[in-house]
């Protein structure tokens, strides 16, 4: 431990600098302009892979973004991790709510301030850097692998092909993958779950070109009118949705499970101050945890239809739109809650209005179990470095690719990561803490050492 | 007659090329950025106002957008017409749907294809000709006064400081305006009602910042499914509005009202075909002209939250806002409807998000006598420039200033439109055809003609 902390400590500043250079590249996988600046991302990834120590460093092309490659065969017989993670980050809009560029990282507070700080770059990061700790202090215990694409938050669609094609290259013993978050430093956790993801955009089409509302308001139906009803009626007065068998598949936690997820530090009153809202929303009968944790849901992510520029304009719109996703739990599947959904919303709109429903990518749920080899070294990796156990958490969010290695590699995901819920993923002014960063450089070397003592 | 059709035979081009330049200019009075176009208008009109033969011609100065005035006064014992008519447009957006520039006006199977066509430029601009017309003929019969304004699309705000200051420039027996529509050339008509006007702009906040839909959803209300239940209760289940007290005032026809109404021609699979839709959609009990001519409607204008770019953002957004208007009818009056929606709608969002209703302007709804002078006279011209008796309509959409007219100047208003329900106001592709343009010039001389006759 003492050895980690001097060499983190000797490099210290190059450490910050690098991530911050990462930081840099606007490596937007959903907008086609910020092409250049993805494939620059993949190119200074590979170098620092290099740099690190890794040999049969490659930027593997595909036929979207890149994948990354490098690795280190230490001894066959040893255990082999095999690290994912991914240089691309999400769209940073709206930009006019962020305080400092989205693009130019900024330290405010003992944060870093930058889209893609914590999600996943900041994350990843600690990876080539403990990497090249291990290198440089003759530590690395076992045999390590990278694997960092640029298409995560599009959906990792060349993410299965890649896999598929180079199953004997990645083969391993486990994944590891640093993009989910902690309790708090005070109260380390590890992700035992993650949810899964099922997305789709609607169109809802009443006449066939926008109409004035005084000559036509009153006969015709307003597809923003029906496309609000037809949202309101997923959630019944329990904020229970009402898709058909939506809950067939629906794995309850037992007592014990419940038990564990509840005993986390949760003020209730603070959550609540954090976010600035009165009064929570929720599935009746299940606690905050439970309800972002272990129970499925459905969000509008986006709606859109009419005018919606300055000042006001009476017109009868011809379409309304929204993107809507649902986060599942074991043991739905993103393909059957798409099918579910997709044949109740065409179902219940009304004759007046044509309706389209159009899938994007998806991604299952999962679990890791808390008695493997894997998660007990995460568990005496984090203990050792934050003096504490940590608490076993169900993660709200979804991280598709764990299911496609599981059902391609065979081969478990142990989720080990430090972020915090206040980083504001997906939002403006997303931020990593610094201390953060350097805890996750310290802690990751500890689970390579006690993952290959506890597989021998 | 005959003298009417020769002069507008000798003049035909010049009288289409002066209105495709005044269509060129772009006076949208909503988008500041058009500004000098605007201003630009104005002249044109003024200068074609002096060449038609008018004294005292102002581009009168407002805090807004000048008022154009010009006036002919050749008996002050005659009576006098105050032709009111707006030389702003509507936003052309969305552009990509125009199948020609907005602002070039481009003639297709006898239709002139350009923003403000119909609504309002190809309208008034049929008086300033019939006006050239009289004066050149030496037929004018009464005295006459033009009031061109430049912010109706935007809610003439400065039109009522302008009438209240200038009553006795203004002082006239009626007020002439062409800016609605007839049944069809075959079954011309004349608008006997208008609708009035409340338009609001809701916005509903949950949390206070975007949040990732994986950490917090399921616990927290997201403000497009709420603004969206909020939307779907203002309608029950007969279409019926759900506002409190929002039909407290509304005059019910008499049966013989009905009657007239509904005798129009109306060719219900014609009206679905031309809009494409399978089914209509409206209040139950009322017909589709009763709906859209004499009931107060509510219908969504535009609504929009969270993410609305291209690809998938799984994000729960902080705010939703959506632009909402009511048409209303006699005798609901516009700050009545507005403050019943604004306590109701604050009434219903839960605790779990903040709402803010901000209001538009609005407008009241009117009547025009059947047995009026002024009605007769447009009766009668029609009746002979058509060949056939106008059939008397109850108009969907709201001229606010009929009402500001009728409060501070005393006298009402005769709406004799030529326009046509296929003329795609608001909409892309706004066209006005050429036979009503000459159809219009034709027949409003006839209306000062008789109008004179029957004051006598």
């Amino acid at each position: 431990m003492e050895q980690i902390k001097q060499y983190i400590d000797q490099h210290r500043d190059r450490f910050l600098d690098e991530l911050f250079e990462l930081l840099r590249f606007p490596s937007v996988s959903a907008d086609p302009k910020y092409k250049d600046s993805v494939l620059q991302t993949a190119d200074y990834v590979a170098e620092k892979l290099k740099q690190a120590g890794a040999d049969n460093v490659e930027v593997c092309p595909t036929a979207g973004y890149p994948i990354v490659y490098g690795e280190k065969i230490i001894d066959a017989s040893l255990p082999t991790v095999l690290v994912y993670g991914h240089y691309d980050v999400q769209p940073p809009d709206p930009l006019e709510l962020w305080k400092t560029p989205p693009f130019e990282p900024t330290v405010r507070d003992g944060k870093i301030y930058a889209r893609g700080a914590c999600d996943d770059k900041g994350q990843f990061y600690m990876h080539i850097k403990a990497f090249e700790l291990m290198m440089q202090t003759n530590t690395l215990p076992c045999n390590i692998k990278f694997m960092i694409e640029g298409e995560e938050e599009v959906g990792s669609n060349n993410l299965g092909i890649y896999v598929k094609a180079n199953k004997e290259r990645l083969k391993a013993d486990v994944v590891l993958i640093s993009d989910t978050s902690m309790i708090s430093m005070e109260n380390p956790s590890l992700e035992t779950g993650l949810r899964g993801l099922s997305y789709l955009e609607v169109e809802v089409v009443g006449p066939n070109r926008d109409l004035h509302s005084g000559v036509y308001g009153g006969a015709v139906a307003n597809p923003i009118t029906i496309l609000s009803k037809m949202i309101a009626s997923l959630h019944n007065e329990n904020n229970h949705i009402t898709i058909p068998g939506f809950y067939d598949n629906v794995s309850v936690l037992t007592d014990d499970e419940k038990k564990a997820l509840n005993s986390a530090p949760y003020d209730e009153a603070e959550y609540k101050k954090d976010l600035d809202v009165e009064e929570l929303w929720g599935e009746k009968g299940y606690s905050t945890f439970e309800r972002t944790g272990t129970r499925p849901t459905l969000e509008v992510n986006g709606i859109w239809g009419g005018y919606i520029g300055e000042g006001a304009k009476t017109v009868l719109p011809s379409k309304a739109n929204a993107k809507i996703s649902m986060r599942l739990v074991p043991n739905q599947t993103s393909d059957e809650i798409t099918k579910k959904f997709t044949e109740h919303f065409e179902k219940i709109a009304p004759k007046s209005v044509k309706v389209t429903v159009t899938p994007h990518h998806g991604g299952e749920p999962v679990v890791t179990p808390t008695d493997s080899i894997a998660y007990r070294a995460a568990q005496k990796a984090i203990a050792e470095s934050f003096g504490k156990e940590p608490i076993p958490t169900r993660g709200g969010g979804s991280i598709p690719i764990v299911a496609l290695f599981e059902a391609e590699l065979g081969i478990k995901t142990v989720l080990m990561g430090f972020g915090l819920d206040s980083d504001a993923l997906h939002s403006p002014n997303e931020k990593y803490d610094i201390f953060n960063y350097y805890k996750g450089i310290e802690t990751l070397p500890l689970f390579h050492k006690y993952y290959a003592e506890l597989s021998k």
